[in-house]
């Protein structure tokens, strides 16, 4: 390999690692603002989107240049595309962590609900997933990556519980349905930041192995 | 520009359309099943879905093909990355068409209450962005593009007033809360869609013009 493909392949893991680690630091921020009602820390998720954004047009500008100068084959075009897929993914997540903060400002003006168990198991499930398919993306690591394909299942069953949940709330206190509504939107969010976290997990199988391992059932 | 890479960006094109196809029929179904609350039309959705999910992993691995064989540069190299791209939007298209499909067969089981009229403008809207990024992006047309990215803010808006109407349905008839819930997620799975159109127009217009859209308040 030439030294620097060599040398641009590593520099691009560090950067996706920056999105990565940008995008993880969101959903935690977002999520212990829903928990403590702190709008404060929702707020600078917001403001932090920005930063996320820039980093993931700089990421896929570098893709392009690395692409075009290097013309990698095998096993390192997998990586430079992978990253492309992957860079995607992490800027959605952090979009993802805004809509939560959004929710965050929203369910502040109202009355203060308590916060369903099925959604705080989802939030910290859904938090292990994105670091647990960074980790395997820098790690290389199938087994690491399979087991975040699995999490996810759990993930989808507790927000399936969820409309049970917020449904019998709303029946029982209608003045408090828009308020219920907006937990049940958090819980789509979670549900859609696993799901990332998921498709991530299944580049880096398909990175590693070569094995396509989207639209199997689990 | 060598003839077999003429000739195989020329099929990339075709392959592309065929799964923007395949997504555009499988939103324009799912939106019709819902209207006339037909679960044969939305079984066969979920049902076409597969056949997507497998037209997906053939473009991706055809953009990998042309990347190692003709190492594409340029103008060239930026298509078969739009592609990729592209085609990952795509897929998700289907899926939410999917999950549109499966509110149909659950609503089906409830009782019949009106589609609210936003919920209408919001599916024409989507299906016309769909279609719309995807005459953009064959005739590399980025006013068409630039289009699409405006029409999004009117199913943004549509989605947001959604939530007031269905919260008072849900206020005066709490019997049918489980029904306006789902119709809720068919809207938002609506707003997903024409997201999803609007990332491809962006995508359309950076490749055209080598601008980055994304991240910019329109």
């Amino acid at each position: 390999m030439p030294f620097h493909l060599l040398r641009d392949l590593e520099q691009l893991k560090k950067e996706i690692l920056t999105v990565g680690t940008l995008a993880e630091a969101a959903v935690e921020k977002s999520v212990l603002a829903l928990m403590e009602r702190r709008t404060d820390l929702a707020e600078a998720v917001l403001r932090g989107d920005k930063e996320l954004d820039r980093q993931e047009v700089a990421v896929e500008d570098m893709c392009l240049k690395v692409l075009a100068l290097h013309q990698p084959v095998a096993a390192d075009l997998r990586f430079v595309v992978t990253v492309l897929k992957v860079n995607n993914d992490l800027e959605r997540v952090g979009d993802l962590a805004g809509n939560i903060a959004s929710r965050v400002l929203a369910l502040a003006k109202g009355p203060v609900v308590p916060v369903p168990d099925e959604i705080k198991r989802m939030a910290d499930a859904a938090q292990s997933m994105v670091r647990r398919c960074l980790d395997a993306l820098v790690g290389q690591d199938t087994a690491l990556a399979r087991a975040v394909l699995q999490e996810d299942e759990e993930v989808d069953a507790l927000h399936k519980s969820i409309f049970g949940v917020l449904e019998a709330r709303m029946a029982e206190r209608p003045e408090q349905i828009a308020t219920e509504i907006q937990l049940l939107s958090v819980s789509r969010y979670l549900e859609r930041i696993a799901d990332l976290a998921t498709n991530i997990a299944e580049d880096v199988v398909f990175l590693v192995d070569g094995d396509v391992v989207r639209h199997q059932t689990w």
